[in-house]
């Protein structure tokens, strides 16, 4: 992930650009993985910073921060935000990189707002602070032939079963920007600084307008983050028309095929909240639908990130 | 993994080739997935086809099978091979696509061996009946600087320590066959038939000779299986002269940059096993060394593949 140069550089232009918010600050760092964000807040200029990873990657970071001669700023905590005891009762900024798939797969954003509630002091500041969610529509005849269509005749055999499944199943790709049929719609803002938990679960509406006369094969989600606390306005989209990300984007399939006209509208609504069972996966909820010149449909799909 | 073309036509290609292996014979279809290897026997003509699958794959395996008018020929079996029964004491043909990266990885030849000896006839066949671990040696600069190099300076940062974790970390990746510096040495031949389980740990010695002045930063491991009872003998190459499966090839990279002239040898030996904690994953171990007109070497190496 470290290889994610958009990723990274962000952070790091973030850090390095804007040391007023770090100089002799206490800053914690949630999930630190390698420690490459803590090693860019201590070099920024942070009295102290707490690095908190539950993985083995622990070990190794408590490695690298030694390596690099920041023992005496950096403290590698090994183990679940949950469940450490921190050795400070305040920190006045916290920092993470908690984003997963279509933003809030794996739902690390509820530990970041844990620690938050738990030690952030009242005017402290969190990085990112701001999050978004987008949606756009594509045409994708080639590919849905290939990742759901494929089923219907498997070397001369109908697996059509397993198809419904793979419809369920919101795919992670790279969508290139020419397949976009409609407009981009913001679905839904999120301020880390405020939020609850129970914010990440939510229903929204959407319209989206073709602006060319096209097929559309599938709804595709997308995220943006800002730190809107730097000097000036900061931030990165993983969105189709921006620079790729390992986050790439998250592809909904429709079961129909939507014939659309420029200017019509395929309008609806997208359910998210994590699964009962397993928090850490989503259950998304598509309604759509479009009474158009060449196409009527009104429909319900039920999707499962796992 | 229907969708590698050489795996799955390579198995039509011998199942509807050699009908008179299937016709009127029972048959064992271990790890059965989709049930793909088992409707190819039923249509070969098999008296019945026992497909045994653990996974929640079974149940669609079920359903395709019913949906395709074969529940009569083929029972599908949800569960362990090592803890269900079979409706008949012996069959007569076990097929599987057992093959992990690496030929060995995840160890799913244990549980074919456990089925050959538990059910199959004495005269029965196993398909495939044989299997090969071949190696050779690349030049490979350019990825070697880009997965291993990489950690010594990460946004300025010494991760050095992970790059000592990289290096033990077998590589499965497509190999150009325009990096190959050296001949393709056969390691070790496996006869499913009739090898026991303990065969699958071995140190076997190795020769590479170079066919050119160059440097080499890897050696590649790549497996071919055979299918030697066919009318004529068929099976395929995952090695990287052949059509790229969804296997690739394993790269272990070397601590060493060999400089090696056209017709110096590297030499040494590998030894394969499983690990005594988790038998699903390998341990390699590889002694090299050279002996030539501009590099002297001589090294081993641990790898491990998890």
């Amino acid at each position: 992930m470290l290889k994610d140069v958009v990723r990274t550089r962000s952070y790091q232009n973030v850090i390095t650009q804007n040391s007023f918010l770090f100089k002799d600050k206490i800053v914690l760092d949630v999930g630190a993985g390698t420690g490459i964000l803590s090693l860019f807040c201590a070099k920024a200029g942070a009295k102290h910073v707490y690095a908190i990873e539950c993985s083995q990657m622990a070990d190794m970071a408590k490695e690298i921060v030694k390596k690099n001669g920041f023992s005496d700023v950096i403290t590698v905590i090994k183990g679940k935000v949950e469940e450490i005891e921190l050795p400070v009762p305040k920190v006045d900024v916290i920092i993470s990189e908690w984003m997963g798939y279509f933003l809030l797969f794996e739902n690390m954003l509820d530990t970041v707002l844990y620690a938050r509630d738990k030690w952030l002091v009242d005017d402290g500041v969190v990085l990112p602070d701001k999050a978004s969610l987008h949606l756009t529509a594509i045409e994708d005849a080639e590919y849905k032939d290939d990742k759901i269509e494929f089923w219907n005749n498997v070397y001369g055999f109908d697996m059509s079963c397993i198809k419904k499944q793979a419809m369920m199943e919101p795919l992670v790709d790279t969508v290139d920007a020419n397949q976009i049929v409609t407009n981009c719609q913001l679905l839904k803002t999120m301020d880390i600084s405020k939020m609850s938990s129970g914010d990440a679960s939510f229903t929204v509406p959407f319209k989206l307008v073709a602006e060319r006369n096209d097929f559309i094969h599938a709804l595709v989600a997308y995220f943006n983050v800002s730190f809107t606390k730097c000097h000036k306005l900061m931030g990165f989209s993983t969105g189709p028309r921006s620079k790729s990300t390992h986050w790439k984007q998250t592809v909904l399939y429709l079961e129909d095929v939507v014939t659309i006209c420029e200017g019509e509208t395929l309008s609806g609504s997208m359910t998210v909240a994590p699964n009962k069972k397993n928090p850490r996966d989503i259950d998304i909820t598509l309604k759509y639908s479009i009474d158009g010149h060449r196409c009527k449909v009104s429909r319900t799909q039920q999707y499962k990130m796992r």
